[in-house]
């Protein structure tokens, strides 16, 4: 097999950027319609040794569909949702559907799926599945794993295999689709994906908006909501700069204050319990319907306003702490941001302790400086270097401090002993992840690093 | 290092069997009492390429513990429940603990854990979380792999590795956590577990108790719930001889019908919306308080009923299939019991397609039969061999077959492949589960036997 037999897939040659930057530079781009065409482009690389990278809509922000001299398979026009089940309660989605699209499809059947990453308004389900995304939502559902039954896969020697079946229950085998989420195309090409669905809640939710004195008290407010056994559907916070730049990138009208905002989104029943909690922390406000709704979507434009503002380097930040660890690591940010004299813009899931510290700095080298010592802040309390996001290029480093420290370094190799097992000529999206944190130990130097 | 070197971890030489009856003829069965006790044991196999299987209580339906030969790790001194974190939401403890003293422990802090065998006033925590154990409320919460945040295991070598963290968002690599639950051993012995709590549901439950006219519409009320949008919080369903059986070896004083019993546990505000889908079906009735707790602790004993009645061979089936496919599936397997002149026992999660159709039979050849036509029911359907009992020795050819049938040959490779990886020696419980099916093709008729 030649390229010329890949001619009547629909492809051309294209430089790209992922959304913090990184550089995508390949031979070609493939835009395959439908999985026979995905298993031909996967069988050439393989038997040429090249290496691939899956694509759905480039909104990593760690570099992790980012290569040089790669084939890039842009999944976008596998875009079908291919079943709705009402019984069973999944759907059936080919990868380059955009999550917004499924949200739709599926709550006018009358169901819902949870998971919702800040950058549901483009993502692609099958990049969402890649990198086990989070969301707002996580601390309630849970993040992408908890969702996903079944996957089909095109392996990296171009076999088709199918992971599990559409079944909450099922016990036939190691569990490799959750080998699969979250390994952000090193292991496969995923072209099939049923994810599960339940009930759209029927019940009245309102919106808790409360500003704090601090980010402190609002991490004070979180771990009370958890003593008091209240599960709120999402509990946000955005700091004092950030709202500021929402308000003039997005014209957000949103109060500005000092220590901030917090918001709750909390069932009817718990209503009250959670504004005793929050009425001592500052003032507040209780929304519901539109209003609430419109906050609920600005929130997930958050990052973007802070981009925008900033000409300089913008370091998406992802570290995830015990909630009862939330004052010390907030306490140790603060110390960090005097220290070198900057500030973070912190757009947070603070209710599972996502803190999104993002950093904005004049250079390069400053900014990577900076997110070492915030991430060695999380694996310090026992948390993880990345909630969300992923590991992808920018975080391998200290993705194997945080493995070496809290889980001891077989673990590193028994996870490189997988991606040797399922992409024994190293052609899937490689160099990234995992086996950049294997390889940091040795020869991290000779990684080509495509970082901005 | 020789045996006399765990000459002081208690010891003795004991034949045991399991919940249905498979041999256990160990060299040495071993009880340490904490971590470091299992680690010498483990190295001190590794090094004499013995093989190791761990006990938690014996409760495997499927022969995952049967072994000859082997050094069994008994983990029942290892019960200490470590810590209740009421700000994070987990629980940590030691393998050997009881799921139902968990439950009670974590209940006096206001925190509840959802999955619950059948087996749950005797089985280990240890136990289910390696056999990835469903049980009643799985319909509505999901099985044990949805409530493992992080595990402490001693792998095959020796070595102790930490998997994850107590965090419910976490990408710090390739999702192992999720490998080792439901491994049934065969790749490591977990000596410390954290698991996910919630709050203690406070919205006042409802049991319906349902008698339809057959299985077929107890089925029919099940598909009629999913399409109102309904999930209740379990869904059981005991057929007629079960219920008899349950009458007369456990004083159930249930009401016996010709189509069985339907139990359908409900929050207060879908209660009127379950009624008016099961008195389409016939006489129904509403607990609450203490009658609905009496019946749920009655259903988690019905296959001791039947197994006390019945001196023959007694096979309890797993079989899975997709909710909308239950009416099929009943179908045939009311075809089967007609072609081989018996009637299956039906204990089963309904709600979720995991219908248990026990199989009763004078001889094991009569059962082994009938169970593989069954098998072969569910794997038609779309559904799996196994939806919460696991595979052990007894469901490796099935899974075979359904791994070659729905899901590609290749996936029993890869399977094979991390066995390998993470058990070299191949001392982990050998001959079972993955193992077991992959050489099924090849030197099945190698394998020991011990099944009852």
């Amino acid at each position: 097999m030649d390229l010329k037999d890949l001619e009547n897939i629909e492809h051309k040659i294209e430089e790209r950027e992922d959304f913090s930057g990184f550089k995508v530079s390949p031979i070609e781009v493939f835009f395959p319609k439908d999985e026979e065409e995905v298993e031909r482009i996967v069988k050439f690389a393989y038997e040429n040794s090249i290496p691939i990278v899956p694509w759905g809509s480039g909104s990593s922000l760690t570099g992790a569909v980012s290569c040089e001299g790669c084939i890039v398979i842009d999944l976008s026009k596998m875009n079908k949702i291919l079943e709705i089940n009402d019984v069973d309660w999944y759907v059936r989605v080919q990868p380059g559907v955009k999550l917004i699209d499924l949200y739709e499809a599926v709550e006018a059947k009358g169901l819902f799926f949870p998971p919702d990453p800040a950058s549901f308004f483009l993502c692609t389900v099958g990049g969402a599945t890649s990198e086990g995304s989070g969301g707002m939502r996580g601390v309630k559902y849970g993040p992408f794993r908890e969702w996903v039954l079944a996957l089909k896969v095109v392996m990296p020697n171009g076999n088709i295999v199918k992971l599990g079946e559409p079944l909450r229950k099922n016990r036939a085998g190691y569990d490799l689709i959750h080998l699969l989420v979250g390994s952000e195309g090193t292991l496969g090409i995923i072209t099939e994906i049923w994810l599960r669905l339940i009930p759209l809640p029927k019940k009245k939710i309102f919106l808790v908006i409360s500003y704090p004195e601090s980010i402190k008290k609002a991490g004070e407010a979180i771990i009370e909501l958890r003593k008091a056994k209240i599960l709120p559907e999402f509990s946000e916070y955005l700091d004092a700069d950030v709202v500021k730049s929402m308000n003039k990138n997005l014209n957000a009208q949103l109060k500005e204050t000092d220590g901030g905002m917090l918001m709750i989104s909390i069932e009817d029943d718990q209503l009250q319990d959670v504004i005793s909690i929050v009425k001592e922390k500052g003032e507040y406000k209780v929304l519901e319907g539109e209003e609430a709704e419109r906050i609920y979507s600005l929130r997930a434009q958050a990052a973007i306003a802070v981009k925008t503002e900033n000409s300089g380097y913008f370091y998406a930040e992802d570290i995830v702490v015990p909630v009862s660890k939330l004052p010390e690591a907030i306490e140790r940010l603060n110390e960090l941001g005097k220290k070198y004299g900057t500030k973070f813009y912190i757009i947070s899931h603070i209710g599972d302790g996502n803190l999104h510290p993002n950093i904005l700095g004049k250079n390069k080298d400053e900014v990577e400086k900076l997110f070492k010592e915030v991430a060695k802040i999380s694996i310090d309390l026992g948390g993880s270097v990345s909630g969300e996001h992923g590991i992808g290029v920018q975080k391998a480093e200290m993705m194997r401090v945080q493995l070496f420290k809290s889980n001891g370094p077989l673990v590193l190799d028994l996870m490189m002993g997988i991606k040797r097992l399922f992409d024994p000529k190293d052609i899937m999206n490689p160099g990234k992840y995992v086996e950049r944190a294997y390889l940091a130990g040795t020869t991290a130097a000779s990684f080509k690093d495509s970082s901005p």
